[in-house]
């Protein structure tokens, strides 16, 4: 497969393909056309082949889509064929759900420590896992060639724990701060702000009472 | 203002804008040109004046955007202006970690009751919550006025536990449930899918790997 830069948009959206996929392969269901992939998903048959065409189309004229061949062939390009090992920093609720969440582990992402700089909760367990100090972070990821790691701290440690990740070799940070990360080239962040997802629900939530009310 | 379809591109910068206006406005900024803004959110300043003109502007020539101002109509526009009162659907670690965090509080989300549907849950406290059986939660949702309720349960139980939810009142699903919730019209659901932003960072360290190594 090329290497070409696929749109953001486009590679926004195979997770999503992933999962439905996943799904009917779960179901027992070998092949499945554009148009019904198209029904399912609720997305235009000509958007599934376009997308899919970023990465050489996969599709067979009048057969359609072998749904294994293309759930294995999209974990490929996602990168969830092989393994990710991650740490957490922040031990507070949500790096907690976070670092429980079968889901992740189901897909490769498995997470090998936690951390705080919350000397209270050094040493107390999250499942299998024990929470460690800050103090010797660089160290264990070195060792245990660790490539991503979750951010679940408040906004103001944010900026300096990552620079403290990235000068150690971190390429990946999936940042839950309430502040944008900037990375030097070579590092890759992705940011969830779970804020501006609720902001954007009572947006809709302001709009359609608007719409009744009038 | 013209209560006109907004694109959903436009809605989601929104919370991004409300973001980067909280933190000037805290740090005493009055004022800001959008050539300032644009070099601040790294996006492009006709992009902003392009952003904002959807809703009229707030701009002025040769003065540039009143922070306050534009900070608290963006809040109106997004519906923060006034309180919104939630529901936690599942106590486990995310719905904990949910219910817990002071931002959304902040920002007028106030989280008014947790609810499970594991009896060895039910009674237990999260912060000022008790945590309570799904048997009463239509009569629940009636009384206190509940605007939004918030999945954080397991995929196989969200469909059946939002047709409930959507019966007895709800307009609005903040899903984090792992798929797309289906919901009638008048009800509006926010769906957060950690997984596929997990797999859209593995996408990337994936490719920044494939670079390095060709």
């Amino acid at each position: 497969m090329d290497d070409k830069e696929i749109s953001q948009a486009v590679i926004g959206r195979l997770p999503r393909y992933f999962r439905y996929l996943g799904e009917l392969k779960d179901n027992g269901v070998e092949r499945i056309s554009s148009s019904d992939l198209s029904i399912l998903m609720k997305v235009t048959a000509s958007q599934i082949r376009q997308d899919l065409n970023n990465f050489g189309g996969f599709g067979q004229q009048g057969y359609g889509y072998n749904v294994n061949f293309l759930y294995s062939e999209i974990a490929k390009i996602l990168g969830i064929d092989k393994e990710h090992r991650l740490i957490v920093i922040g031990a507070g609720n949500l790096g907690q759900a976070l670092s429980n969440y079968d889901n992740f582990r189901k897909r490769g992402f498995i997470f090998k420590g936690v951390f705080d700089a919350n000397p209270e909760l050094i040493g107390k367990t999250i499942g299998n896992l024990t929470i460690q100090s800050m103090d010797n972070i660089g160290s264990y990821i070195k060792k245990n060639n660790i490539d991503i790691a979750v951010l679940s701290i408040p906004k103001a440690a944010a900026k300096g724990v990552s620079e403290v990740l990235i000068a150690n070799g971190i390429k990946a940070i999936w940042n839950f701060a309430h502040l944008d990360i900037d990375a030097p080239p070579g590092v890759v962040v992705e940011n969830v702000h779970l804020s501006d997802s609720l902001m954007k629900l009572s947006y809709r939530v302001n709009y359609l009472k608007n719409q009744e009310d009038s």
